[in-house]
């Protein structure tokens, strides 16, 4: 997939980033969340957009970290929201600080994630500050709509849909436009290669719903089932509650307003119910029909057919990942 | 002091600044906060700024909105990290909704801040949200600094004085920066109105310790004697701190780690020592000291005698307050 060089350069990017500011109590949890790890997705794709529009990806460094900075502030500020104490298997900011400390953080992360554009001169700032802008509130209102389902029992596939496009996808259409922008790409362009990423994104986040319960427990690196011992509206619950008769539907409701102790057998119920309804089935046509939108966008790009091959190569290396 | 006309404009403005977008449990907040009335001195510092410069002053509305938006988030955060239940009288975000919400809405309105300043042409732009970054990131120091002093017991006045400057005093002195940016002040002239505001924004701190502890209870809005009553490590307390004897401070430090439930004795003897100690008096000049700075930056400033009057007269205004 070549996108070794990318992730190689942008890791050494991110390593020289470490913030020597006072107050230490502000900045020290910045670095460490910064350090925690992760796939890196959203930079090594700003990177990767720029080079592929033609323009030494090195010069994409600073607005790739601004993605990422800011996809570690959003982060910080979920964990207190959902109150998760383990983020990539570490302590989460405000478990390992505190409360105030989670909140102040993050603030400072958004803040240092349009510093990260001054490097560029006004024209392509203002461009890059404005898709930011746009995109960092989306995220906001994605995490607000995924706030306001968890007590809500009438959400459409539709509306589940916009929340995980704003949560998820939009910043990743974010990340690539980015580097269309560095790279002076044409409008069109710009339009398509965010097209690209958000379609990519919301196969994405269809596909990790899919993972969470069928995925392989040899090589998935979660729990397989959390979703549903969590009680999660996914895709797969949404499209199976769509097609239950009014039984089969008043059981899945009793199972998702259960939390045995031991799990297994709610798993095993609420997948064969999956499966039975066609809700499995659904799921992976849905991520296929994303995978395949973003890949027509393609086809309208201004750019030479060997650039085309390594942007879907990259889509496929993703879409058939099983962590 | 003629700045009710920069009053009117700006609260006009925000009037019509009613968000209209889903979700409303995102966004309802955030209307809520902005409309919960203050004085708006901040704003009207830019729109004011902007006119002595010579430019019409509603170009700097969206500037000017920009600063009272990020000076809400500011306080929607801070209420959740003081756990603050009240603002100006009124239940705070996190209180009428919940933590979730007030983090969730602040965040949007920092990034609501920024955008703002969309309309400014590219270069007025990237001038603009340079400013804005360096100023809120220091206002997120000069919190971090103050939670910091809560658990220690070694702050030394310098200490205090930037922490004052960060948290409050950086804020004034972008948002009046922001109206000679807008208005093509030459750099000096920026650099000099944003001393003035700074300047100016240290000396309304301090005095509000002052008036927090020897303020006319007739005429001042809050109950007179609350920092006291709430351990609060001020100006009048540090001052007071670093001219006592070993059995003074030891008073002093024992009156400080008491609540007690009639507050009135506690109160009392504590204002004495800063009075006999000359704290009273010190914090006094300490404000008078800083008003001077603001007022001879006045004089380096290429502006018209009668326009450095105005500036001057609402320094003068602002330091004869009593609430």
């Amino acid at each position: 997939m070549h996108i070794e060089k990318y992730q190689k350069a942008f890791i050494n990017y991110l390593e020289d980033f470490t913030i020597d500011r006072h107050p230490n109590n502000l900045y020290e949890p910045i670095n460490y969340i910064l350090k925690l790890g992760g796939k890196r997705l959203r930079p090594i794709l700003t990177l990767m957009t720029s080079d592929v529009f033609g323009v030494d990806y090195k010069i994409a460094l600073d607005a790739a970290l601004s993605i990422e900075v800011f996809h570690n502030f959003s982060l910080v500020h979920d964990d207190i929201m959902d109150d998760a104490p383990l983020r990539r298997g570490k302590t989460t900011v405000h478990e390992k600080w505190d409360l105030n400390t989670g909140i102040l953080s993050g603030d400072a992360m958004l803040i240092l994630a349009y510093q990260l554009f001054e490097n560029y001169e006004p024209n392509t700032f203002k461009a890059l500050a404005e898709l930011f802008s746009k995109t960092a509130l989306e995220v906001c209102e994605g995490q607000q709509y995924d706030i306001d389902f968890e007590t809500r029992n009438d959400v459409s596939i539709e509306e589940y849909l916009k929340m995980i496009e704003y949560k998820t996808a939009v910043l990743v259409g974010a990340a690539m436009k980015m580097g269309a922008i560095i790279a002076n790409a044409s409008k069109e362009d710009q339009r398509g290669i965010y097209d690209f990423g958000r379609y990519l994104g919301i196969a994405f986040q269809i596909q990790d719903d899919y993972l969470d319960a069928f995925g392989n427990p040899e090589t998935f690196g979660k729990q397989v089932g959390g979703d549903i011992i969590e009680n999660k509206k996914t895709y797969l619950y949404l499209k199976a509650e769509e097609s239950l008769d009014k039984d089969n539907k008043a059981m899945l409701h009793k199972w998702f307003q259960s939390q045995p102790e031991n799990p297994q057998e709610k798993v095993n119920s609420v997948k064969q119910l999956f499966v039975e309804t066609g809700a499995e089935q659904a799921t992976k046509l849905a991520v296929e029909f994303y995978t395949n939108k973003a890949f027509s966008v393609l086809e309208i790009l201004d750019l030479p057919d060997d650039k085309k091959q390594l942007l879907k190569q990259f889509g496929i290396g993703l879409m058939t990942r099983n962590t």
